[in-house]
């Protein structure tokens, strides 16, 4: 079985939306994107960093998905990273009410003995330097580093992070973060800059409007599924970004067909993810549900089409 | 060969992009719908009305595209029908700088005896009383009618847009339009809202970000091409429209599965248009060229993906 090396936050969050709003819940990338990951046949484990104020019960319910959670570091009389978000009525926007970094502003991450040979390393938004920390630790190539980051780190560490695109093999990153990276509004064109900067292939998320992935002249796009409710969009581009490593992390395949399928799972996972507060929906999601709906997206997307005469 | 028959605006246009700008050239729904439909093999006429200022080297361009031009009036005296606007830096919005209806004011369309029996009807967006105008002159029930409309019209004539809304087969309306003639904010809840109206079929333009076609409980999304430079949007939403029922049209075959292959059709063409200044593009536009982006649509969406184990 393949290994996924996942790095990022694990966190409380605390989140409001036009339809509800919750006290402090389980967040965090790395936890998306290991419960979106723990769908394929992987051996996945968590680099992070909480407080002991941290519930036993969350880093339980990590375990009870065979993620391996001996990299999380638990710090003493620690406090857990916090999140406060409010979402506004079209769920696109959305304000920071509150960000607590506490443990995380002292974050060393320890990759674990048996995973500095990792097949996949998915290296969630964090500080460059923190994802350079980690890769410093391989002992080996992996087959592929997925990278996610966000405008945060262009407006106060630019120059780090991109020391860590060179080592990187696919840049997930949204519309907007492409366009400000590369100083271009057309995404192909972004796309073209982003590559130059290290990423052989980048992943643009466009939330509700799908995903696209570059490699040089060859393009594919995932629509987002076309749903009734969305609930709350926390988590939905970890998810993508968890079902998208995980997948190619079980394959062991990193051609550009077969990250199309990854891109396929990623969507179709977060797709989930936005239909219940927090993680709730992705801890009871079962297979059944997930295989119908990849079904859903095969009907969605695909024709067949003679050339016009 | 069957019989499409269209209706809408023969106008004068005068566009500002940031690329540039042009004086009057030649615009309107039922120009840009008929140089699309040209791509398949149909027989089609245009009804709409201009004044005796329009410019017989317009009308021969219709003309030598096979588009029976009998249908449209030629005002003595009259002065056409003038749209001018100014697209901002991100070419997704527009304001309209000035709109004179001139000869449109009194627009009595004429169907010309040969297309009353038309097999498909494309209604481009004018008053939806000159839509229902259009449909009693029919002497054969069509294969299918496609609408276009604008929010204009939801905003100062709802009950006549009602009324010739039972009498489409497909609506096709932008998202946002969707939303307010519908009431809701998702556009799974739009479409279902919209079928209850009449139209067994609603796609829903977004621009960039693609097309979906809702039957029921049955969806497809087609994306629009990730384009280097897109130069002048004016016309997409209609070529859209002409790519799509022209190929229905020819094919004669409204089902689900066909009306998929129009929709990228009609994506497909629309990609094109917005590569140069009004119409430009699509006058010259080859087969080949068509057929070349058409496995470019392919390549962009089809995958093959075994269910998770």
């Amino acid at each position: 079985m393949n290994k996924l090396l996942i790095v990022g936050t694990v966190a409380y969050d605390a989140i409001e939306t036009p339809f509800g709003k919750t006290d402090k819940i389980l967040g965090g990338a790395a936890t998306y994107i290991g419960l979106s990951a723990s769908h394929f046949n992987v051996k996945s484990a968590i680099v992070s960093v909480v407080g002991d104020d941290f519930s036993q019960e969350y880093l339980d319910l990590l375990s009870s998905r065979n993620i391996d959670i001996s990299g999380i570091e638990i710090v003493k009389e620690g406090k857990t990273f916090f999140w406060s978000g409010l979402y506004h009525n079209d769920l696109n926007s959305r304000d920071t009410l509150d960000t607590q970094l506490n443990v995380l502003a002292d974050f060393n991450p320890i990759v674990p003995e048996d995973f500095k040979d990792s097949d996949v390393i998915m290296l969630g938004n964090l500080h460059p330097n923190i994802q350079i920390g980690v890769l410093d630790q391989l002992t080996s190539k992996p087959k592929l580093v997925v990278l996610d980051t966000m405008n945060f780190w262009m407006d106060c560490a630019l120059e780090e992070l991109k020391q860590v695109l060179k080592r990187v093999d696919v840049l997930t990153i949204n519309d907007e973060e492409a366009r400000q990276l590369s100083g271009e509004y057309s995404l192909v064109k972004a796309a073209e800059i982003i590559h130059t900067m290290g990423p052989k292939f980048v992943v643009i998320k466009k939330g509700e409007h799908g995903a696209l992935l570059f490699n040089n002249d060859q393009v594919f796009f995932a629509p987002a599924l076309p749903l009734k409710e969305v609930f709350d969009p926390t988590g939905a581009g970890d998810t993508f970004a968890g079902g998208f490593s995980g997948y190619l992390a079980q394959q062991g395949n990193v051609s550009f067909n077969n990250m199309k399928n990854a891109i396929i799972h990623g969507s179709n996972l977060a797709s989930f993810c936005v239909e219940k507060f927090g993680t709730q929906r992705m801890e009871s999601l079962e297979k059944e549900e997930v295989n119908a709906r990849l079904q859903q997206f095969k009907m969605l997307t695909q024709f067949d089409i003679e050339l016009a005469q």
